[in-house]
């Protein structure tokens, strides 16, 4: 069944459901709805609920709440990724994959050894697409939110918005090859519902040993990721996996 | 430091140490490499060691042996994944990133609602070009393997495999759908080192009925990946991650 994500929260979209602009594109002349078709409508405050479409406008779907979706589909933590730009369609395949696996927010930064430099115009511009793939992605992998996308400037920016995070993580090729395996699975199993967590991963050059310094200096915490070498646009995937597993699964098993 | 793959054992290739073919061309013209220079080679029987350029003659890399490497980059089991065919270039996906996260082998399977259908001059042509996609993974992630790339006709052909592994899983989104979370995490926390397990994962329509019922007949045991639904390529890199976490984090920490 399709789901669409609405700007307002439930409380705020009450009495009447509605389905309007792309939306009403994707379920008129897309989907082919029509009067009795069902969907999930997700609020801005997570909560979803199963609607039957009463009336179609030249302009709007009007619907009705039939159930409300009681699953829970998000980690139970909020997870930020913070990724340095890397060449080509990289972030693309993040913000989707990434999506999929229950990121809740996903920043970008230039790193130093950044190849790519983008200017504002350029930044603005992706953020745009990054946010359309990531809405797309939930609406096909049951999300119950939709990720926010930031592109920062630089890694100053980055270093501000730390203190508003419970745990920083940077992912560090270095720590993989030294063998250092133990900090990435004691500080996710140590977790709390509802923390906010923050990982960063360098470009393909990996991050300098001055901006490791100034990360730790901020309070993050540097982790290896297993004794292979994943790729920049690998290792955010694999610490939602693990996640994932950690919270969801080992929890239930 | 660049990594190479050679076809022979430690002991076959003993007393000399080459590199010839493809891998001389990259060597010499691609990396630049001279006289003096290093790299790793990784035998087909896993034993990687550190080797130095001896001499370079126009078709021949000679190197001697400087040290072993010690640190084990492989997952403590034998993991396949078979994958159903999928649209696009999701396989060729798939073979990278799953390489990256320590896959010993990776099928393909035509299965009962895979859009595409490839004869077997398209399906010979497919196995070399993701067994070349796995060669080159392997070497940039640093594995000390690389993995085998085996294209089957069908589920039937598949079946016939499921009796040489020890444990089979299979990935079903109804089950994620229907909220079943203790399966997966079970049957990977219970696997001991060096068992080999395989996870079988349906096209992008998912496996039917028939085809999971089949399975299960034959030892398969249908799993669930947590309550989002993932796509057909995102799957499999999940379970990798989840393993890697599991065998090599969770055992360490």
């Amino acid at each position: 069944m399709q789901r669409y994500f609405l700007e307002s929260t439930y409380t705020e979209a009450l009495p009447s459901l509605r389905l309007t602009g792309d939306d009403y594109h994707h379920a008129v002349h897309v989907m082919r709805m029509v009067v009795g078709s069902r969907c999930y409508l997700s609020f801005r405050d997570k909560r979803t609920v199963i609607a039957e479409i009463q009336q179609i406008t030249p302009t709007e779907v009007e619907l009705i709440e039939i159930s409300q979706e009681t699953m829970e589909k998000e980690l139970p933590c909020h997870v930020t990724l913070a990724c340095a730009y890397t060449k080509g369609d990289k972030l693309e395949l993040v913000a989707q994959k990434a999506t999929e696996l229950g990121m809740s927010e996903l920043l970008g930064f230039s790193g130093k050894t950044s190849v790519v430099k983008w200017d504002d115009k350029k930044l603005a511009k992706k953020e745009q697409r990054l946010t359309k793939i990531c809405k797309e992605a939930a609406e096909q992998s049951h999300r119950q939110m939709q990720p926010d996308v930031r592109l920062l400037a630089n890694m100053a920016t980055l270093v501000k918005e730390l203190p508003s995070y419970d745990v920083v993580l940077v992912a560090y090729e270095e720590s993989a090859k030294e063998g250092e395996q133990a900090t990435f699975a004691r500080a996710i199993a140590a977790c709390q519902p509802g923390q906010r967590l923050l990982v960063i991963f360098g470009p393909e050059g990996g991050l300098t040993p001055d901006e490791i310094n100034l990360l730790i200096t901020h309070g993050g915490q540097v982790c290896g990721l297993g004794p292979r070498i994943l790729r920049a646009e690998t290792a955010p995937l694999y610490v939602l996996a693990a996640m994932s597993y950690q919270w969801e699964l080992l929890a239930n098993h």
